[in-house]
């Protein structure tokens, strides 16, 4: 036979799932767009067509909508290790199961006497408006023996309107662009971490702190660093993030340099001290990079984009 | 000649313009998407070419920045009442200028030491995070006498887990939906609101108090509202703004009814006792609407969407 | 009461329908997005949230469906047709019905013999690929009397390398727009054109054939057009549609002036002879107008875009 | 050092360039979205913000807009190895380059002689409508010795509306999927595929014919696939393609199986002998796997999605 099947997987990609708690007469969200992919022995279903070892889509499916009500989610994490640890160890030909899960965030409704609008006493207690913010992520591995959890976030656009730089860089022929000494740094961050959790026998690590944490450290690191180029914006954040969290060995972003171009409003008898700005859509900058605890190897995929 | 020209328009659209203030070491953002459409004697470009009345959309670009210089952005209705009265005054074929603006909110990014993540005394002064919610809008007209302000917002997406109860309706020979007595009411606002301010003799409305003022009282009717159908939240949310806010005389709702559906697990022996919910994404339902203070005019085209 | 109810309408939105039509071996499919917004006596459902007039959006989708077996498909205007005249005629309070249809064409795959790709006798008969160029898009409207018809087209991105010329303009203290003499230009068309048949009592015109020609003299016109400015193109594409076809009087187009600036490689030591160009996103050109039959009223309304 | 710097890349994404070719009256388009990466010796302006060795992304955008003058465009792949050859033996830090690139096709309109409305001989030589069909795309990578090509396709839509089921799959406790023994097959084709081309020595594979027919042989091997699975009619449009062209050794498919339900118009006394269907956007299964010509090693990574 002259051509052969290559790595493959399957299952069912983006159920979205929305889990309501309700402690008393208050309730919580959990709202989360959860993907599958299995895994195994599927040379058959390949090469003939034969299903005998094809557990369905729509399987995978039900599978998560059913698990929502037996386990409840507690983290996407933790929903995803179930959902993974099921399919591998009920369905003999499933060697490895990968489930990827977005979250999309939810905040409160004040009531009409609250001061503040959404945070406070006077809650409605089943009223939401959802966040808005960034997508937290994550995808769960499995393989019958080992875990490997990769979480992170995207969408999360950031500014700094000083303390940035950009100049000393190489030029060639082709090389028109002016040094700068003063301008807005913006970017949206898309990052990937993986925890060092990888056995049973190990503790898990606490999601819902973790995830807060490592955000709250990743714009801390982007607010507080005065830069030279956002690779070194992205270094201090990646670098802030594993010295902070024990559980977190490494991490990748990417980051697109979000361009803000001063106005020449000479033409026009004005001058612009770094007040207007054009942002810019295509093309950017685009600045990837994977940030490791020392004496560790590298597992998160480099391709972050497909541009 | 057999055809005429009707209704025309021109203008640069989604101009993105960013404007620093700087008070000390405290910036400020404005970040917005400004669109310009002009209206007057411009029959000769259609039926000849003739641009000797065309001021170039370029031109109308260069003025966006320019102004965001010499007038600042006080807010984006304030904006664009700058440079529609620019137009329509300087430009003797103009006769109509209609300015919309979307705007994005930022929120500063806490330093280290700060408790609270977003919000406290040790903000990063120039570092910002976009907030990610709701994108706000405004639309001004003018005539050269007659102001026309509408103001909005769109990606709102609120959610009520209870309070929502949907019956009594009609049924004919292809009505299969079961009655509802507690169901999620989900939905992402888009909302129009016209402002009665019309003449440079009348006092402004503060533009940025109105909007918040508005949005808060928009969210509440929201939560605060036992629901029988949609059409009655979207009811209570306009007749609560028109109550409320004395400068706001109309407001038009288009309310896609964002369908959760409570998943069947009765054939995986479980009971499903309003906990989880598979989100669904078309088709939906859609429900629009004006609510008019009693006694005025509606103005707000019916026309929200296309679809 | 301070507040009141203003236009209102409701019902399900994007309805995804495909219809397979089965000719022996040869399949033909229709593959259309239905939205449905009904008007009428609703003033309960707002205020106090009866449904008694409400027929459920649910059932408009399960009509959708039912009807795409009792009627078949024959075009988009047909089948919305249809589905306006029923709920106008079904149901007592509803007193008007809006339907809106995009439609997404498909062409055969050939087989391996054939010389042409596409086109040929040895078409695999049930076998398609998405053409995935324009969508096609129609809006029938029913008052019980009189019918409005107003089709269209959108996302149809066209280019002209050269014979587009733009001087001659107003220069204001904010121009630095330098005239060209030979251009590219570029859009991408958005169009509506109304009908004037109105009444059962006249022939329907074919729609099928009407939208074909239609297409056909938009595009020649595009192409024929030496353009002074892209109002003239417009107005040329109007007025030859209105010319050739006696079934359409009115016709409103949204023309995104897709820049393509010319490069400056002067500092590569290159000289650019219209060869090589920065094709830009934002900001845009927006050029919108109706070109009509001398005599008749205009119908559609003006915004075709929300910016 | 308790971090260390991991994978990195950087450079200008979405470098959007139109080059019109003039062959008398007769122009031709290459319509391209081009992104550049570059790795090297970069842990300089990581650690410290040194640009000592960074040419900037500027300057790479410059370079694609200069290249497209010096040496045309004849070819995605052939402009991508012109680029990334300069970058990898014009610049000594810079190690390996990454150029991908998006290719959006173009047809002639006809004018208003021709019967035919796109293809004859009485075009308008300097007209063009945009295909709007797949999106072709191409990455290139050098790191001064080897080549790797992987080209590829997506946004291909296509559907089979007979000659599918599926049945003989496992059934679990979460299994409710009923067997289908004639069912639409559709799908948005994603695919990449890598030339066995890698060195300079060789003589490169004609890359405009090589990808008309890899894409006419999909497209046949997609129709004429009696299917009993998604995976069984992938790895027949795959093995097609190593069987016909010998200078492909590898290509992976992600096939989102684009759902098509069966309408139950049974409440409304109809039957439905496959002919109405619901197409459904989410939740989707999804296939994806590798098809290699026997004796040769992956190379293409398995991620060509993030759900």
């Amino acid at each position: 036979m002259p051509t052969i099947l290559g790595q493959n997987q399957y299952g069912k990609a983006e159920n979205r799932v929305v889990r309501i708690t309700r402690d008393g007469d208050t309730h919580h969200i959990k709202d989360l767009n959860v993907s599958v992919a299995l895994s195994g022995d599927m040379d058959d279903v390949h090469y003939s067509g034969s299903n005998a070892n094809v557990l369905p889509t729509d399987t995978t499916k039900n599978t998560v909508y059913a698990f929502a009500k037996e386990h409840g989610i507690e983290s996407a994490e933790q929903f995803g290790i179930h959902l993974a640890r099921h399919f591998v160890t009920s369905q003999e030909p499933i060697k490895t199961a990968r489930i990827r899960i977005e979250e999309y965030a939810w905040e409160r409704i004040a009531t009409s006497d609250g001061n503040s609008q959404f945070i406070g006493a006077d809650e409605v207690k089943h009223s939401f408006v959802r966040k808005g913010q960034e997508t937290r992520t994550t995808q769960i591995t499995f393989d019958g023996e080992k875990w490997q959890v990769i979480s992170g976030l995207k969408d999360l656009v950031v500014m700094n309107s000083t303390s940035s730089e950009f100049w000393g860089y190489v030029k060639d022929k082709y090389t028109t662009l002016k040094e700068a000494y003063d301008r807005i740094l913006a970017t949206e961050v898309s990052a990937k971490w993986r925890y060092n959790w990888t056995s049973d026998d190990a503790r898990m690590p606490n999601w819902e702190k973790s995830y807060e944490q490592t955000r709250k450290h990743m714009l801390q690191a982007f607010a507080e660093t005065y830069s030279l180029s956002l690779q070194q914006t992205l270094y201090q954040m990646g670098s802030r993030i594993i010295n902070s969290r024990s559980e977190v060995d490494e991490i990748r972003f990417s980051l697109p340099n979000k361009h803000h171009f001063l106005v020449d409003l000479e033409p026009f008898g004005l001058k612009n001290d770094n007040e207007v700005y054009f942002a810019a859509d295509r093309p950017y900058g685009l600045i990837e990079a994977t940030v490791l605890r020392d004496g560790t190897e590298p597992q998160i995929p480099v391709d972050m984009t497909n541009l």
